[in-house]
C-alpha cells in the first residue's frame, strides 16, 4: 500500500517496523515511516524499530499525530476505523482538512499471506505449542486426578508459557464431559475423575506470533492428546469419529485457488450428513499470526480464494448441550499445492 | 445519572449489574437496565445480572442496540467516546435521531468514591496482595539467587495467582538496579546477586477488585518487603529515606476537603527540596477499584476535592538512570478524618 496511513494496534505496528508498545502511534507518510511514542520507551524504540523514524513526544499522542499530518501537508489519510476510539478520531481530525479513508482491517489484510520467514517462526510457535499439550498430558497423568477445571488451567497456563520465556496466544480453554459442549467454557470446580473426556484448546506465542491447537481426549489414569482416542461411551467414539474425519476432509480440502467457503464446506457438509448440522455452529477456522484472529476467516460464506503462504487453523466440533463436547485443531499453512499442518 | 446511558466496557458493565463478559451491550433507558448478550453468556447472565433484563441478540451486537433504541423512542443518550471505536459508533448512530452525548470516563466518575461494600472487598484484595510480597520474599530468599528478571517475574505472577484463585491487577514490574530507574520496566536476563536493589510492584484481583503496592527492597542472603530496609551504598540508602518520607508526609495530607493536588505536593515539595524534583517524574498516585486505574488522579494540577471512601496509591518515586530506582506504594482509603492505609 503507497497511500498514507495511520495505526496504532500493537501488533499491526510490530509488523510494520518490528517494535511496539503501549504507547504509540505509527504513520506512513509520503513512503516514510514514523513512529511516536513517549520518553518512556523512545531509546528501546530507536534501537528495534527498523525503517522508521521515532518521534519522542511532548504532548499528547493524537495532538502529536495531527502536527505531524500538518507539517507534511497530508491530504488523505487511510484509518482502520475498530482501531480508533471515537473520542480519538475526533481528536485526530479536529482542525485539520484531510481525506480520513476508513479501511476497516487493513492492516490484518495485509498480513493474509506469510512471508517465508514468518511461516518459520509459526512452525515454531507450533512445535512449542504441540510440546505443550504433551507436557500437560504427563503432568495430567501424573497428577491431574481430582483437580478441578480451575486449577488444571492454572497448570496448562504455567506449562504453556515455558518458565515466562513464551507468551499464551489467547486464556486456554480447558474443559470436562458436559462442559466442553460449551465453545467457551470457563474453568468451572469440577473435578477431573477417570472416564472424562477432556478438551484443551490452547496456543503459545513465540517471537510474537501464535500457536493454536485443541484436542479432546479421554482420561482414564493417564492421557495423551494424539488423535487416536477411545472414550468411555459409544457415543463419544461416534461423535469423535465425525469430528475427525470432518477436519480431515477440510484439511484435504485445501489448496492455492480453493474459495475459503469450500474448505468449511468439506467439514460442514459431513457433519450435516452424520445428522449433527445444528450442533456445529461456528465457523470452520480463522487465519493465525500475530494476532489469534486474523483473516482468511473459513466459513461458509467466505469467497476469500486461498493462495500459498496463508495460514489458519480448520477446527470443527459438534456439541452435544448438556452431555459433551469434541473439537479436533490444527493450524495449517497453504502449499504450492496442497497444505502442510504446521 | 437518571439519563439514558451505554456502555460496553467490561468493568463499566459489571459495576452496574454485577456480571460481565467479553460480548455486551449495557443500556439504562428510562430508568431500566438491560443487558445485550450472546447465547454463549445469556444463561449465566440472567442468573448473575443484577436488576438488569437480559436480551439474547440474534443480530450483530450494536445493531440490536440501535433497534432497542429506537424501540424505546429515546432521545437522547449519554455514552462514553472512550469506550466505543469510531467504526462502532458509526454504526450505532446510522439511521437513528438520537442526540449522543458525549461524556469522557463517566462510569469511572461514577465509580469514584467507594461503598463500604467495595471498601472491604478492597481491603481483602490488598490483605492477599500484602500476602503475596511476603510470599514472594520467602521464594526469593530460598530460590532467588541466580535467578533472571524474567524468571523472577514468572515465579511473582504465580505467587500473585494464588494457585489460580486471583487474578492480576496488571503485569507486576520486577527489576533490579539500574533496571529499576526504568518506571515501565520489562523482565530483563539480569540475574539477582547478593546486594541487589530490587524493586517489586504489583497487584491481585479479588472479587475483581485491584490491589496495588510497590516496595523497593535490599537482597543479600535474604529479602523481605517491609519499608525498614538497608541498602548496600550510602546513596541507596539516602534516596530510600527520602522517598519514605515523601511517601509519608503524602499519606498525613490525605484527608476530606483536601485537593488532590496538595497530596501530590507534599510528596513533591519533599523530594524538590531534597534536590531529585526531575528524578521524580509521574504523578503522585491514582485511583483503584474494578480498574486498577480509576479517578482520583493524584497529580500537581488535580483540583479534586478528596471525600470519605475515595480510594487510591501514594506512590512516589525517585528515579536516576543508569543506577537505580526506588519506589514505594500503598493505596490509602480516604476516612472521614484522615486515611487508612488498606
Amino acid at each position: 500500500m503507497s497511500k498514507n496511513y495511520i495505526l496504532q494496534d500493537e501488533n499491526s505496528v510490530y509488523f510494520e517496523c518490528g517494535y511496539s508498545c503501549d504507547n504509540e502511534i505509527f504513520l506512513h507518510i509520503r513512503g516514510r515511516n514514523f513512529l511516536l511514542t513517549d520518553s518512556r520507551y523512545a531509546i528501546e524504540a530507536r534501537n528495534l524499530a527498523h525503517d522508521t523514524e521515532v518521534i519522542e513526544i511532548k504532548q499528547p499522542i493524537i495532538k502529536e499525530a495531527r502536527l505531524l499530518l500538518r507539517k507534511f501537508g497530508v491530504k488523505s489519510l487511510v484509518f482502520d476505523p475498530y482501531d480508533f476510539s471515537y473520542a480519538q478520531f475526533e481528536e485526530l481530525s479536529k482542525f485539520i482538512h484531510i481525506n480520513f479513508i476508513p479501511r476497516p482491517f487493513f492492516s490484518k489484510k495485509k498480513r493474509m499471506i506469510k512471508s517465508q520467514k514468518e511461516i518459520e517462526i509459526l512452525k515454531q510457535a507450533a512445535i512449542f505449542g504441540a510440546k505443550s499439550f504433551d507436557q500437560f498430558a504427563k503432568f495430567v497423568s501424573e497428577n491431574g486426578l481430582s483437580l478441578s477445571e480451575k486449577e488444571l488451567f492454572f497448570h496448562a497456563c504455567n506449562i504453556l508459557k515455558h518458565d515466562g520465556e513464551l507468551g499464551l496466544s489467547f486464556e486456554p480453554i480447558i474443559a470436562l464431559n458436559q462442559n466442553a459442549a460449551k465453545a467457551h467454557a470457563l474453568p468451572s470446580s469440577d473435578r477431573l475423575r477417570s472416564g472424562d473426556l477432556l478438551l484443551l484448546d490452547a496456543g503459545v506465542k513465540f517471537k510474537r506470533y501464535c500457536s493454536d491447537r485443541t484436542r479432546t481426549a479421554c482420561f482414564t489414569d493417564s492421557v495423551e492428546f494424539s488423535k487416536r482416542q477411545s472414550f468411555k461411551t459409544q457415543k463419544q467414539n461416534e461423535i469423535y469419529q465425525i469430528v475427525k474425519e470432518a477436519q480431515n476432509l477440510a484439511i484435504k480440502a485445501v489448496k492455492p485457488g480453493v474459495l475459503a467457503r469450500d474448505v468449511d464446506n468439506a467439514a460442514r457438509e459431513f457433519i450435516t450428513k452424520c445428522g449433527y448440522k445444528k450442533e456445529f455452529f461456528h465457523s470452520t477456522g480463522h487465519g493465525v499470526g500475530i494476532d489469534i484472529h486474523e483473516f482468511p476467516n473459513i466459513n461458509s460464506k467466505s469467497e476469500v480464494v486461498l493462495k500459498e503462504g496463508m495460514v489458519f487453523s480448520v477446527e470443527p466440533g459438534i456439541y452435544l448441550e448438556g452431555e459433551f463436547g469434541v473439537r479436533i485443531e490444527d493450524v495449517v499453512v497453504v502449499t504450492a499445492d496442497g497444505c502442510e499442518i504446521l
